[in-house]
């Protein structure tokens, strides 16, 4: 399963079509694209904490579902309709204010549906502070 | 399973301990604490759309999990440590810029574990943009 | 939303072209189909408990997704393909050796998708011993 | 992240305290059990199949649902008592009547709550038949 469209490709789309991810400043980054994956960073402000200074769910969620839509549209081109079905997200440990990275992997890649394993982590890849499955649903052609 | 907050007391320590929620504007107000379940309203900025003028997913991620924290904390009094610990959600229908209620009903007040069911809808409480079951893990004393 | 299919008619097929689900004798039977809904009874044997003497979480887990299929042919016809593409599944209270109930309900009948919530409990259906979100997928006619 | 259990260990556990898992002959081998995960075989038999001749939801689930509980008792030594709290499995590709394994990694082993990753899968562990995240729940010792 290879890429079809590259970081900087991915960057100028999310750009034009996709201002609202950066509504709050560019707080979140496409670092990798790989085969049957792709990797983005989320570099959190205030606005993404939660009492105790963790960073919220709601913003966990979103870099989750972002990364998702990035690693499906890297591999089948742009599909501006895609739209997210589901998303099953734990909770694992509490991340602090610091940049924060989710890896999606494509565990499925159907005509009509894309299923996506997404770890998102801070310094360690292998102590997750989240974990989360993405279905994607892609609109005929 | 009776309430022992009042809609005003939950208010109040959202505006003092949950002041985060209220970061782009009062967008979200507790409409209802009833025997079992809670419901609040969100009034959409643009900042919540997506392309194609929808609410995002995340607006209505961070609506259900901000509706069920209100729901168990209506139930069990201020928890301020109590944290989601898993979010299922399910998108149904592309909703659009205009208020948006999300009822969340609690199947399960364990002393470890809440479990609740969360109906997201705009104008007809029966054709649903989203349905989401919480859980949030309630910290021992 | 109104069924197409009786009850009688959803037995009668479930007998002739998917023997599988009595393989261990009768122990579902199709309760209701309404309006949106469906139910089904699981009379659960020796063979469906787990030690300490609830019903397995497989045999739930069974219960729900039998009782989605149900549901979705009851609304659009018998399509043999239907096939479930998720399950999330919270269990909330041990189940006893006892009739147990599912009562499915569409939360959505789309072209490609369905999704369900089902509702598992035994003698009061304000208790539920489980609770599961179910998604199907409908293949094009 | 070290196992306390050997595989022995853990079968003859399974033999005399879980005998409900070999119901219907030993149709389930657990194949490894390492630093923070462990695989099971199952080698399905008529009963696990569905119209069409494929491997049922059902049967998956259980060999998640077994797969995930050894992964945790390997880890933390025997917990009769231990739950699962909540089971969200994807069903990807159709599975054929052959040995499946599931392979589960421990994403967190916390005091009261365990997390984990189950891939399912057929000759090729990068083409998964299912995915699933299972949560247990540990009793307070």
């Amino acid at each position: 399963m290879q890429p079809v469209l590259t970081t900087e490709e991915v960057h100028r789309f999310l750009e034009t079509d996709f201002p609202q991810i950066h509504t709050d400043g560019r707080v979140m980054t496409v670092t990798e694209i790989a085969s049957g994956r792709a990797s983005m960073r989320l570099d959190p402000l205030e606005r993404h904490l939660r009492p105790g200074g963790t960073v919220s769910g709601p913003a966990l969620f979103a870099l989750a579902d972002v990364t998702a839509y990035v690693a499906v549209i890297a591999h089948i081109g742009v599909v501006p309709l895609a739209v997210t079905t589901s998303l099953n997200i734990n909770f694992l440990r509490l991340p602090q204010l610091k940049p924060t990275t989710c890896t999606c992997k494509i565990l499925k890649l159907g005509k009509r549906l894309a299923v996506l394993d997404a770890s998102i982590f801070q310094d360690n890849p292998d102590e997750l502070v989240a974990h989360a499955t993405v279905t994607y649903s892609i609109p005929p052609l």
